[in-house]
């Protein structure tokens, strides 16, 4: 059988054609030549496609918060206003989290018949530029797919998951009550990428301390892009309670970021983060193929037996690259 | 004060000096020019410290395996021998890593008074090269002042800890009784990485039968180098029943890479990787500063509102970095 080419595939994924659309998402979160293709054919640049947009939410919080739950809550929300949705699980490429993705995979079941709902996991075991050049491909695939929400979940706690998914237009930090001290220690890293905090299972003890505690916090740090203070909103992401407000404060913030101009700057931006990741896996595939050579073996070894430094050996094949192109 | 320089830290620590060896530490956690500076005098080269070398155990498993208890019952066992050791924890850089990495800490404090140990936590949070560049070089660190064993502990379980450690010279992979599902979902990761499987917790139900399907496993698996099959050691942490069979096996694999020759071929792999990894991080940081020039902006500008896709502003901020260099 003959592959299709990219561009058959990207108008597959355009018809509704969800075997297309998994076809395609494989070859992304694959990366290299091939990526490149389908990412050129899904961009619609010359096609008259230019108006393609998805707005992306990010999801992130501790392991164990309710994240997958209240993406699944959030996906019922957006379906019951006809409206189709996406949704990226951001998985870490850990060879130990197996058990862990299958249980919130599990979870989400509930969407599995929705022709409305589309849901991928999506890891990038090892591959050059990663995460943060296959997430906002695959979000232009899914956009072009007629999927104007994808929501971004991480599945991990990683620092290359986390900083992806706060890339997105407004990501939500999901904490849970009592979880004032970690949150306090963490407040720098946290305060950088939340637009909205969720405190989930706000039916627990300590729910409206925590809210407390994160407005008092929030109130110390600097506002956000234009002027946004991130809103703290209690949900039950079990039961549904507070979800439509958590969805609200979506509305509110993308609102805020498109009067502002902020949508285009927070854009403006992620395009350039992925343009110096792709930038520099070509670079790192340069730096492999410098390091085939004889010269690079001999500088390895010198380096394994303590005769010359890393660095050294470094500038030398970079000197070595640089008269080669 | 004035600071140090480089080779004056470096000297201190082959003193014993611990603060100076924190310093040192962080400096290479830190990355950038002046880790080159520490690397570049640790590394001894033409100063004729060529003879220092440490023998690396990475100790890596699932969350909550015991990987702690197990690493500070081999601390006791090496210091029972009267040799110095240190311990490196790599640390995955989450934002929500904070609490269970006190608490591993805190279990090691019994170590806190004892000269003959050293113990230090490694993150790298967003540095280039990170983890893959600064743990080769604080165990060049750790040997050059004194260290013969460097034990290498995985806190997360992220790719990146995971392959760090996986590079030690021998790397113990720590499973517990009915982990048997987990092991088999992700065989091929696991086998790759263990030189000798550890199953903690071995006074549970269920740890032969753990055992005897690693070994199952383990018999169906090629071989690794120079033909050497991980043994699977059953072990008791908290109550130290095992530990000795832990470290013998460490041992043998050591005499087996030993008399294989497998050991210089392990580290010319480990001082390749490195190497490149030095090389693709001075090229990230030239395509970082390519990308502050105005031309940059315009083109993210252009993939941003759709202009352009991200894989030709690549190739042209490429084409125009091939002609500067």
């Amino acid at each position: 059988m003959p592959r299709p080419a990219p561009a058959e595939l990207i108008e597959a994924t355009r018809r509704g054609d969800r075997s297309a659309l998994a076809r395609v998402l494989s070859i992304v979160e694959r990366g290299g030549e091939a990526a490149r293709e389908v990412g050129r054919a899904a961009h619609g640049h010359g096609d008259g496609h230019d108006d393609d947009d998805a707005y992306t939410v990010g999801i992130t919080g501790a392991p164990g918060a309710g994240k997958s739950t209240l993406t699944s809550a959030l996906v019922d929300l957006v379906r019951g206003r006809d409206e189709r949705v996406a949704v990226l699980a951001i998985d870490p490429s850990s060879p130990f989290s197996g058990g862990a993705i299958l249980g919130d995979r599990v979870r989400m079941g509930d969407h599995a018949l929705d022709e409305g709902v589309f849901i991928r996991s999506m890891a990038t075991r090892g591959h050059l530029g990663g995460l943060a050049v296959a997430a906002p491909e695959a979000v232009r695939v899914l956009a072009a797919a007629g999927y104007p929400w994808v929501l971004l979940e991480t599945v991990g706690v990683g620092q290359v998951e986390v900083e992806v998914v706060g890339q997105a237009d407004t990501t939500l930090v999901v904490v849970n009550p009592g979880w004032g001290d970690a949150v306090q220690a963490n407040k720098a890293g946290l305060m950088e990428i939340a637009d909205v905090f969720v405190v989930n299972k706000a039916d627990r003890p300590g729910a409206r301390e925590t809210a407390r505690d994160l407005e008092r916090m929030l109130q110390m740090a600097q506002p956000g892009d234009g002027g946004w203070r991130p809103p703290v909103v209690q949900a039950t992401a079990t039961s549904g309670d507070g979800v439509a407000e958590v969805w609200q404060a979506v509305a509110d913030h993308r609102a805020h970021l498109e009067s502002t101009g902020g949508l285009d700057e927070r854009r403006r931006r992620r395009a350039a983060e992925e343009v110096t990741r792709l930038v520099a896996a070509r670079l790192l595939e340069r730096a492999r193929a410098t390091m085939a050579g004889p010269r690079a073996t001999e500088l390895a070894e010198a380096v394994a037996t303590g005769h010359l430094d890393p660095w050294t050996a470094a500038d030398e094949l970079l000197g070595a690259d640089a008269a080669r192109h």
